[in-house]
């Protein structure tokens, strides 16, 4: 694959207006994240100030993106970014694949916001029986007891993937519809409220129950950005930018929701314009020394 | 007229989507700038990077953005704003008609950038023989001589106004085409370089004349925004905000090109959107005191 000039991280507003941006001014972009678009743009029911496209519900929204970047053959890398690594002159990033660690010069995070708060001891046990990434952790568990609170269906093939690893694995969907994993995968439908680590043990605690385990994956569409990218600095729950959206990690841009309020379509992709033309400016100071 | 919530100056993409985003808000909006919208819509060839209008050309994107304006009733004010003057709790707005000063709670500046630099000497002799707002100053120069330097075929009438007052007018038209005015003015087709005020007198200079006069009139399409607004905080040529489009005076915000590069439709619709919403709370704010 060689090295990317600029990875995306995100396909709402701001992801897709800073993939456009880049290919107009001729840089390899490597876009990751749901190829059905954010979910944000999937749920909007009429979006009324977005310039130029009024009264646009969600479909229609989606239909006047995908159509904008398909007419400049932009692809989208349909991957779930764990880990973006600051390596001096260039990013690591490490996807589902592990065998595939993506390499770009630049990285735009545009990864929206999480609407799902932390569990209790989550933060805490991060680490230490607590893991967000599948790929990454899988082989410290193997022969152990794994449990996964997953909050989307894409987890499914997450909680599968450690099956084949963990001696027994525990399922928390934490959405509706149906579950589709392995018969070896335990499917519990009761939401987690808390993760424990105590004398009694490890274990993921729901209203109703205990269920022990050695380590518990908790995964969701978007990873807190920090947890994401170690040494970002944050301003509260958001990334800190500046007016470029320049974040505290040279080379490293975001735009969008993940910035902070107000969420808003036009304001994101706004943000996303900026955060590519940092990163074009960025790219060509590199080169010049 | 009464006083408006939000006062809107100027009519591209940010003051357009500032405008579309307060009205959607509920606030009442007045909208000040050229009906044609901003010279830099009309004369766009192909805009390829607005998210969701791909490969968008002036005419098409100025359709597009004023129909969306009218879906939503939209009136733009065709007036040009000289002053802006915070009054404390409201701001004070100086149009060409001088029986109507205009008074909004809160104004935001999307005025977008001069591409003209000052003239030699205008700076120093602004308010001492220099004038940029023919409608506030006429008085000052009745039974004298003036001189008008006009950058647009809109200078044309203040010109003509001014020739009802003073004793006469000799007009530079710093544009292409052809001019209309009325007989009494007299137009050169030489560009200015300077004006002076020496012992010798008061006078435009071009490269191959002099002319005499008591006062200069330079009119341009904007103008630089701190002599907009007295007081206002500026970093270089650009107005001085932070991520929430705030500037260094209470109640007024500032969004688009007036606020630095990249000069980007995307980036200044979005931050019109970020301008409106925090013109919101400001007034939310207000009426909670």
């Amino acid at each position: 694959m060689g090295r990317y000039d600029i990875a995306i991280i995100g396909t709402g507003p701001a992801g897709l207006e800073a993939a456009i941006t880049a290919t107009i001014r001729n840089k390899s972009v490597l876009l990751l994240g749901s190829a059905q678009l954010s979910e944000k743009i999937n749920k909007a029911h009429l979006v009324k100030n977005y310039l130029g496209l009024p009264e646009t519900g969600g479909e229609k929204l989606k239909r006047a993106f995908l159509d904008h970047i398909n007419e400049l053959g932009i692809q989208i890398t349909d991957a779930r970014v764990s880990n973006v690594y600051s390596m001096g002159d260039y990013f690591a990033l490490q996807t589902g694949d592990i065998n595939n660690m993506l390499e770009a010069r630049t990285v735009i995070l545009a990864t929206g916001v999480s609407q799902t708060s932390t569990l209790d001891g989550e933060e805490r046990l991060l680490g230490r029986g607590v893991s967000y990434c599948a790929t990454c952790d899988a082989p410290l568990y193997k022969g152990k007891r794994v449990a996964v609170i997953g909050y989307s269906p894409a987890q499914e093939e997450e909680a599968d993937f450690l099956a084949e690893v963990a001696s027994s694995v525990i399922y928390f969907p934490v959405y509706k519809g149906d579950i589709n994993v392995k018969p070896q995968v335990k499917v519990i439908r009761e939401k987690p409220v808390s993760i424990r680590q105590d004398l009694r043990g490890f274990a993921v605690v729901t209203a109703t129950g205990e269920y022990q385990a050695d380590g518990t994956f908790v995964l969701r569409e978007s990873i807190a950005p920090d947890k994401l990218v170690p040494g970002l600095e944050l301003d509260g729950n958001h990334v800190k930018v500046d007016l470029n959206m320049r974040t505290n990690i040279p080379g490293l841009y975001a735009a969008g929701d993940v910035t902070g309020t107000p969420y808003q379509y036009i304001k994101a992709a706004g943000q996303g314009n900026v955060a590519s033309l940092s990163a074009v400016s960025y790219l060509a100071e590199q080169d010049r020394k």
